[in-house]
């Protein structure tokens, strides 16, 4: 069901004054992105068919004979009964083979539109889409250290994505603007996103109205028709592993799915705490957790597009923290991405994962081990995938940038081996022969613009040059690139009047309600 | 072949005054170091069938038509003219499909022995062996900087390497000491390897003399007998690519052969200077490099034990810099393996290569691409897995430990996942039930020491201790660890009289000899 490849923009453009849009568009520079990853390599799979046969019996086990709770939803409760589940108090057992015949009818691939059709991406198959830290509610940088975020934070970090070569996806809280009241922040951001930024981005999901605001905005930035027939968010749906789903999470995915935008359901497990100790037995809860969740909504509106997720992090016995880029989330993340394909949903997992208080090298060792494995593991969707500073607490403005280059590599890897007659290059090698030189032959000359992936960030230069302009490390060279980036920002084109609109809706919303903190 | 299990210490203990090695070994500290990896877990291939017999076609057509030099080596051309190959001044042009008849004979996995037979390495098959860095002439601490590497700088990276619970083999030239004359230092570090570790080592390859004296200090340690009939080193044969074998390396290469001890052939190359600016193209070469190398140790003595090698770097194109960690990189190591297995020959590659100045996030996500890679790659001798730094041309201290505490992801990877009963933990999710807390359980209580991997080095604290304790990166954290590791080095049982007479062997050579620098 892709269709990235049709233009969509009937009922955007040339609406609401075409002198003013094309002024806009205009004076606005350009920013290059590169496409979503389509993977031209086979995916690293870690267990055997045998393996997954064990992990999905158990999974079916559990939905049965254990179940999940639908807590405070009497009407998800209602919707299970109808479907040919067993409920008990806020108890729901699923029969066997139940589940995965309601989740038939999700579709294996969407696409979800950004308000330049050039960004849209298609998210399932062979892709890869690539998307920011999410829901940090701290902030660092190399001078202002560590801080509450606030609304101008979070605007920088979406003008840093928007400026951002390698992602693909404006994402959603990339951090929380703690400077706004609870009640009115998702507004602030979806505003933010929508204005500050032409890729897509994610809806709130921290109330059922929230959701509802999410969607009337969309309405205004792509027109009303065509939000009804276009998926136009994706947003983060968490279980309250283990196998608890509530009402607000559910109420959000309520409003999604019956509006045809897309929903990440993703179990959200420190392993140890909310789920097993061992590998196989996260899998298994996760499988029925995804299960569930993907069930029901399409229980809610069959056809809805969703994603299977799986957050996992491994604990720290010793002092309880969890843990990152650790070999059994990889086993999991590489586990789950296998369950996703038999199961024929998108997949989200993965991330710039790690523990670290700083952007030091601990951080980048386990944020590697997480975007490499993302990458094999055939994930589709994956957010955090820059930015992510101590487990989750911090949105790092030095790791952000530093992470967004790094994901550079996986678009390189994902191309493969090019088997062609110039990939081959034996006409190079006759040329250049026993002990001869290739930097100087045509082979080389011809491909050597394309030939290697390049960091725009890292230090490559001679010893003595580095030393001389002051030995800098890499947060040192992240600061300067923040600078940057931020200093020759330019807004993407934007129809005024639609700004104007969505600025109004915003205003007259914030000002209709109290401020709630907390 | 292998023999690993099998009681190998004839001929070494026992003799030599029992009274004086049993007091010796009742002083000595155990330190724990982990068996090398046996990967129960699948390799991940980036190429086609189709594609590798491309290459493998493509090999065979470089090696009939273009041929390789053997440079200044008239028996060498001898030999392979016997061999069958057509040999024009120095070069050797080898009939399709001669040399990889001739690799045949190389064994597919090799025991290499360490004086303490606990530490014997199996390498080839599924297995993983990790020895530290090679070669650099500089080293580097926080608190010192950058500056020429010594012999007492030698003889604590060794320290540390005896003491890495990650590293199965104490390496080589772990850095170059500049303070003992070329021809002399081979002598001082072998015996540093032999004395300060009880891990196995590699010998000297800078002179075919010297690889001689290697072998007879073996003789020294091992017991004349012994080693005739075991494999006590595994040393690094560099190809001159393109292409090229020079009487130096080749020298050394037919002591090692003859003796029957092992000998990695490894192309050592900058992509688009040493070999084609593409993947396919560099394979192409590494391959007929690696086919002339090993078939020629085969002619040399067949059955000689032998390591296909791939060194390989791409080039940053603007400043001509080597590059390290990149996806092209990534390519041509998982290519190569799978050339390798298909050669039935054990492999050599990636390592903790990075090209930065520091130990820092640049640094860590290089090497964490590279040794994930290796893994995954079905690397059986990873030279270089810690230690490495700014292109190799550094040794630093704390890199070494940080890079040798991330090795243990890879075992703990290699494990796979346990599908056992306890690895399903199915009575753990019916125990805790939804809206539970695992931490409690039964099964967590049971498993949770062995669950994880932990990491020694890295920060797992809460924020406001770790901001307490000095807000400490993990190179600060890494300079303490440096400290304690040194401070608590005990040296390993060793019969004194053995000691006495490799070092009587080192002073009386050394005393032979002018001194010679550059």
């Amino acid at each position: 069901m892709s269709d990235a490849a049709a233009p969509v923009r009937a009922g955007r453009r040339g609406r609401g004054g075409g002198g003013a849009a094309r002024r806009a568009e205009r004076t606005a520079v350009s920013v290059e992105t590169a496409k979503y990853i389509e993977r031209n390599i086979p995916n690293y799979e870690v267990l055997t068919e045998g393996a997954l046969d064990t992990i999905e019996a158990n999974a079916e086990m559990v939905l049965a004979e254990i179940g999940v709770n639908f807590v405070d939803n009497p009407a998800a409760l209602e919707r299970w009964k109808s479907a040919g589940a067993q409920v008990d108090g806020e108890r729901v057992r699923i029969p066997r083979g139940l589940a995965r015949k309601l989740c038939a009818t999700a579709p294996s691939e969407y696409t979800q539109h950004a308000r330049n059709p050039e960004r849209n991406v298609v998210v399932g198959g062979k892709n890869l889409v690539l998307a920011p830290v999410y829901g940090p509610p701290f902030v660092r940088d190399a001078e202002g250290g560590r801080r509450y975020a606030t609304m101008d934070d979070f605007e920088k970090f979406v003008k840093l994505g928007y400026m951002s070569k390698w992602l693909h996806h404006s994402g959603g809280t990339v951090c929380e603007p703690t400077d706004v009241a609870v009640n009115k922040r998702h507004l602030d951001m979806l505003l933010a996103h929508m204005v500050y930024s032409d890729k897509p981005f994610m809806g709130s999901v921290t109330e059922p109205s929230r959701a509802q605001d999410s969607l009337e905005m969309c309405e205004i930035l792509f027109g009303k028709e065509f939000v009804q027939d276009h998926t136009v968010m994706t947003s983060l749906i968490n279980i309250n592993s283990p196998l608890t789903f509530d009402s607000v999470m559910m109420g959000a995915l309520e409003v999604f799915a019956k509006n045809n935008q897309a929903s990440i359901i993703s179990p959200f497990i420190v392993g140890g705490a909310m789920a097993p100790v061992s590998v196989a037995g996260t899998l298994t809860q996760v499988l029925a957790e995804v299960l569930a969740g993907v069930a029901y909504s399409q229980i809610v509106r069959p056809g809805a597009p969703v994603v299977m997720g799986t957050f996992v992090t491994s604990i720290d016995m010793n002092s309880g923290a969890p843990t990152f880029g650790t070999p059994e989330a990889s086993h999991i993340t590489y586990g789950a991405g296998q369950l996703a394909r038999r199961l024929g949903l998108p997949y989200r997992s993965a991330g710039s994962f790690c523990g670290s208080k700083l952007p030091d090298a601990q951080a980048a060792y386990e944020t590697a081990n997480s975007l490499n494995m993302g990458l094999l593991a055939g994930v589709n969707f994956m957010l955090h995938s820059c930015g992510w500073l101590e487990g989750g607490l911090v949105a790092s403005f030095e790791k952000f940038v530093m992470d967004a280059d790094m994901l550079g590599t996986l678009h390189h890897f994902a191309q493969g081996v090019d088997m062609s007659e110039n990939g081959q290059a034996m006409g190079a090698i006759e040329e250049v022969g026993p002990g001869g030189h290739y930097l100087g032959c045509e082979h080389t000359q011809a491909n050597f613009k394309t030939a290697f992936w390049r960091s725009d960030l890292f230090d490559y230069k001679p010893f003595e040059t580095w030393d001389e302009e002051g030995a800098r490390d890499t947060q040192t060279l992240a600061t300067a690139r923040v600078a940057k980036l931020l200093d020759t920002y330019q807004q993407p084109a934007l129809d005024p009047e639609i700004e104007a609109r969505l600025r109004a809706y915003v205003a007259e919303k914030k000002a209709s309600m109290p401020d709630a903190f907390g």
